[in-house]
């Protein structure tokens, strides 16, 4: 439970690919599962769909007008930018509180089919992105640091800044043997989390002299479009599991890579 | 003394990357520092730089007419597949006992200044490259690991079959945490070789039914155009060790990642 109170002290929780999916279940947990953040900012790529804003805005069911949407492309640096500047205006000298990196995409390739085309896309969309979105949010987010967090002076955790990673179990090179490496052979997916693991760990070690909390976070095999039919856990259930750890982070979190029921994961 | 006894029972070793550093090292310990392989194949970029393969037919210092020299950019499909035309008509039903995926680039950039395209350009080169060479060579790779090896039939090595991925100590993201993590803040160089760590023990699964060792290997800090002056290991010491222990490799290393003495790193 302490993780759902600390979002009471997180004034703002930004969260990219906030249109389907697990994103899109974290702004309504967020919005409608106990957790009040202070604002709560959805990220979505495509202007045109317009449905997707309004679905956003529409999970906002206690008319609360805590939800804001923000276009961003996650490979387009203008785009990031322009986003950064959307939000700057929105938080002012409070800052950015909590930025959820989310946003990712799995294009399916075993050994024989995988092309490098694919290796190269997958790895821009779920590695780079985040390290270029969280590097432009950089200014937003070290004003949140710098006034030290609700509460506690010199803690980190989500009520100060963080920034959070959402990777996958896939991405442990060290599990990726034995009876666990027989399925899901996806060679761009699975390197693509590798490598967003090491983004996530090297942007821990620099963002430290801020105060910012850095993790990654493993949110489940879940029943979305991506996960398909036949996972284990709900999207609410995936979601409530890791928002009460997000919630809990402290500083002996920062720089790990943690399960959704809030275990530690090999790398 | 075990890994120089086995190069002498490899019919073939390939080496991307050889006109120089690393690459141009293995091949010269390989043709006069007692290991003797059957052919030694040393692939290089630049059609152009034909100062760089006679380089490479000079150190065939006993005209022993074992080094044969192969043009290769592993950036380049079309150039992969012409260079493994070549090599098969060279080994022919003796197949490609042993590949060193050893071409590789730093693009050295900190937390501030990388871009996007630095990430991509050096996760290209040393991570998606090895997995389509790989993936090239395979037929070839398979002609001699079906053929059992010299001495033992259902053993893995290089007298069989091999891919040997050379990777870094920086790739590991357990590593790069404390002390350690404070130098070679270099995030495009660090990415690519955890993601070629995942590409490397995801071909270690698939690899295996064909009973082709495949592993990643640490060479150490070496002084060469891309570890600098300072770096403590001389490349002859260096690749005088990693031969030896990729010549000493069984099936308990199919899937590892191993420093040049041998020991197991973290991933």
């Amino acid at each position: 439970m302490s993780g759902v109170m600390n979002f009471k002290n997180c004034g703002s929780v930004l969260i990219t690919g906030a249109s389907r999916g697990l994103g899109l279940q974290i702004v309504d947990s967020l919005a409608n599962g106990g957790f009040s953040p202070g604002k709560i900012i959805a990220t979505t790529r495509h202007p045109a769909k317009k449905c997707s804003v309004s679905n956003l805005l529409n999970l906002d069911s206690g008319k609360k007008n805590k939800i804001f949407v923000s276009l961003l492309d996650v490979l387009n640096q203008e785009s990031i930018e322009k986003s950064v500047e959307e939000v700057g205006q929105l938080v002012q000298e409070e800052g950015l509180n909590c930025l959820i990196n989310n946003a990712g995409i799995n294009l399916v390739a075993d050994f024989h089919t995988v092309t490098a085309e694919q290796m190269i896309e997958n790895f821009h969309t779920n590695a780079v992105a985040p390290l270029m979105i969280t590097k432009a949010f950089l200014p937003l987010l070290k004003r949140a640091a710098s006034r030290g967090g609700a509460g506690s002076e010199a803690s980190m955790g989500i009520q100060r800044a963080a920034v959070i990673n959402v990777t996958s179990l896939l991405g442990s090179v060290e599990l990726n043997w034995g009876e666990r490496a027989k399925n899901f052979k996806w060679y761009p997916y699975r390197t693509s989390k590798s490598a967003l693991n090491m983004v996530s760990r090297c942007m821990a070690v620099d963002l430290e002299p801020d105060g910012i909390l850095c993790m990654a976070i493993h949110p489940g095999w879940v029943r979305t479009d991506m996960g398909g039919s036949e996972a284990p856990l709900s999207p609410e259930e995936s979601i409530s599991s890791i928002l009460s750890v997000i919630g809990g982070l402290t500083e002996k979190d920062h720089g790990s890579f943690l399960n959704f029921t809030g275990e530690v994961l090999p790398w």
